[in-house]
């Protein structure tokens, strides 16, 4: 049985297991305790302080800490692995999951997602976000790197979600975001008015970033622009990479090179840049990633919802030395945010790719938590004393967790999100026994914005039909 | 709000959303109204009779059919769709789950598996096969057509969960199940035996079949007794089919003909045969295999994981006519028994490999439904009246499940097991708001046998070695 006690004001309230959590558990700005968790096969006791970070971590029944702590989550042996980040998502377009599927990319995108997305509004992505929020959450994920529109509204549903972020404007940006102005000019002022609002927050737990879409979509003016910028103002650099042949095809004849080589020379591959899908990469551009420092987000699903049919090449850029993360991308590819079922497909589709021992599980899990947060910048990714305190409890009372012979074999090929019991971010609690405070009005207001989304581009396919 | 209410005896009790469900709700035998559900876009009520079968499909508030049932479960708008059936499995090797991953084929089976079967007693089959019953029912899945040994102690346990299945004996039989004498004759002896046990339960539930495991473990002659015997007493024959390019390759130069073409003279390819993989599987075989009426059961998730670098052709086995089912295989090849996980894998692994039109989610969906239900012969796979009722409800309130614009969509690319809230199978309340009678005990017992049969290979390894 899980026993939550809370200290708060010297009033004791004890709960048990199937209860909802007492609300004061997810205010920030807390010490807590998590007591009897089983941390890399140790029964331990790990302290937070109130600014979140790792202050102790002891072997459990060794020395009490009960009496510094503000909140204690007895984890009753549950298992305490970092929480997770996902390198790589357009987040708002979950209000677009289930829209359209099952189809080639060009009509896909441009007569389904394209059109859709023309009649966005501003609180369509706040809802859509919050909607991402809450699946990540409780889904074990505290981090994101996002690449969309109306970004000033993913912001504010990022602070209030608790989580961290690298938000960045997409660009070209499309015509529901335009004034009316020159395009490429409002790209431009969008991003640096965005970053300025970004850094004006002050919130650590929010970055700014600059994503040029890809080699396709910007021009060669407006990505080396980008490029530039984000150099100049040390800006995380996020774009889509070889991700298909035509992409590469088209790349080399319009710019004579492959992409890879074509972003390097507009000056975007640094150890600021996160590269998304990386699958039609050679040995020689896996090699020049490396060298460059790059972050690789590897997509899997999407990648095989989307039939790329190449996997990145992962062997290949481990042994050229790049850091390779994990990510869902967008829930219109995907269809959902949940890092623990691409962490198996993840694996899965290296082995049917490659070789039966290409990324072995730990490997996966090491992609999830510290390699994803070194991309990001944003925490350790690992659970150790000095770092903030990004943690998720995983419950062992889950059916496809038992038996335990391997820890984290279980977390990549059996679970998914739904064992996550606990999720806790720089020190925050925000999942407790599956609670998230806020949940239902996030779900039907979501619903409410994606119906009413359809409704206006209907009418809109309707007026301009008759 | 869930509100569930009971009749029985006369007395009314009334349960909220989150509330253990009364354990009688779980008794077989009683009529059973399902109110207010979404089933293909309708809000619908469901009465159910004493005997499992669907009466009457009604609009929800259209007539009153609350004092004809015993149990009432308001589904509050959740959906309504067959419960699914997993064709080919080993389901006591949920003990091995997370013991052996990222290895080649041979030396995963022959150092890691094998030699932990061969410590294997009836009563780990009986708790492993309890566990994959847990896992499935929570997952959503009714039905499974099982292969593996102590196959009395598996029946024992299907029996008690309430589900529905094909047993069968894998052939050659391992050590840990033979007496001593000729290993041929006693494996059919052994499944001679098991399929009049089968009988003589009379449970309409559990049907006995034949397993020569696959073209490269018994010897011709095996495979054409239990073709012969299969036919003759009109059991389901299991078997593995060109799941690797080296099983077809040594079929070649052994029997000089291809796997399905072996099978076909031995007398196994009927519309009796469920054959699991068929992933290198040329035009003809899939010509051979439609016109023998033969059900292929699908494993997109094993056929990842252990690499096999070539799906199921899928589009050329529907063109042939063949009856395509969707399966998990067993836990140490998966890890899990969540039917949906792989659901999403089975799509994006035929787009991976072939189109991005290929397998689209609603024949996902009628691969592990009617499909399904068809190739073991148990139950009908859909929700109309005259047939048992075999239904899940899921959940409105999943966050993965918001929005709605597609429902099937949104079953096979977004969700997972854990969205299901009801599972029925036959008319019979197996689980209800994830609640499954006697779970916790399962997941004890489970643990220790697994624990306990690492331990007796650990001792057995030690005493040979010292």
């Amino acid at each position: 049985m899980l026993i939550i006690t809370y200290r708060l004001k010297h009033i004791m309230v004890v709960q048990t297991q199937n209860c909802a959590p007492n609300q004061e558990l997810f205010n920030p700005g807390r010490t807590l305790l998590i007591t009897n968790t089983n941390l890399n096969g140790k029964q331990s006791d790990i302290f937070i302080d109130e600014s979140g970070i790792i202050q102790q971590i002891i072997k459990t029944g060794s020395r009490s800490l009960h009496n510094e702590a503000e909140h204690i989550i007895d984890a009753d042996g549950d298992f305490a692995f970092p929480a997770f980040t996902n390198t790589h998502t357009h987040s708002a377009m979950t209000l677009l999951r289930g829209y359209a599927d099952d189809m080639y990319l060009e009509p896909w995108l441009f007569e389904k997602i394209f059109p859709l997305e023309g009649c966005l509004q501003p609180d369509d992505v706040y809802w859509g976000t919050k909607l991402a929020c809450l699946e990540m959450i409780k889904s074990g994920t505290v981090a994101f790197n996002d690449m969309y529109f109306f970004m000033e509204d993913t912001a504010r549903a990022v602070v209030e979600s608790g989580m961290k972020a690298v938000l960045s404007y997409s660009i070209p940006l499309p015509p529901c975001q335009l004034a009316g102005g020159d395009p490429v000019e409002e790209g431009k002022k969008t991003t640096e008015k965005f970053v300025r609002y970004i850094h004006s927050l002050e919130n650590p737990r929010i970055k700014p970033g600059v994503a040029p879409h890809s080699v396709y979509l910007p021009s060669r003016d407006e990505i080396e622009w980008y490029g530039r910028y984000a150099e100049e103002n040390d800006l995380t650099l996020h774009i889509h990479l070889s991700e298909t042949k035509t992409e590469v095809d088209e790349c080399r004849q319009r710019q004579g090179i492959r992409p890879p080589k074509y972003l390097d020379e507009c000056g975007c591959l640094s150890s600021r840049t996160i590269a998304a899908h990386c699958c039609w990469l050679n040995l020689d551009e896996c090699a020049l990633l490396g060298e460059r420092g790059v972050h690789a987000a590897y997509n899997p699903a999407s990648n095989m919802k989307l039939s790329t049919r190449r996997a990145m090449p992962y062997s290949a850029l481990i042994n050229a030395g790049v850091n390779v993360t994990l990510a869902t991308d967008g829930c219109s590819s995907n269809n959902n945010h949940d890092l623990l079922e691409d962490a198996r497909v993840a694996a899965m589709l290296q082995k049917y790719q490659y070789l039966p021992t290409t990324l072995p599980a730990h490997e996966v899990y090491n992609m999830m938590t510290k390699n994803g947060a070194k991309a990001l910048g944003l925490g350790a990714g690992e659970i150790k004393v000095g770092v903030p305190a990004d943690i998720i409890l995983v419950s062992r009372k889950n059916v496809a967790n038992v038996p335990v012979h391997n820890p984290v074999s279980n977390l990549i090929y059996s679970l998914t999100g739904s064992a996550v019991r606990t999720t806790i971010c720089n020190g925050q609690v925000l999942m407790h026994n599956r609670v998230v405070p806020g949940e239902e009005d996030i779900l039907n207001r979501a619903q409410s914005a994606a119906s009413k989304l359809v409704d206006r581009y209907d009418e809109r396919e309707n007026s301009t039909s008759s």
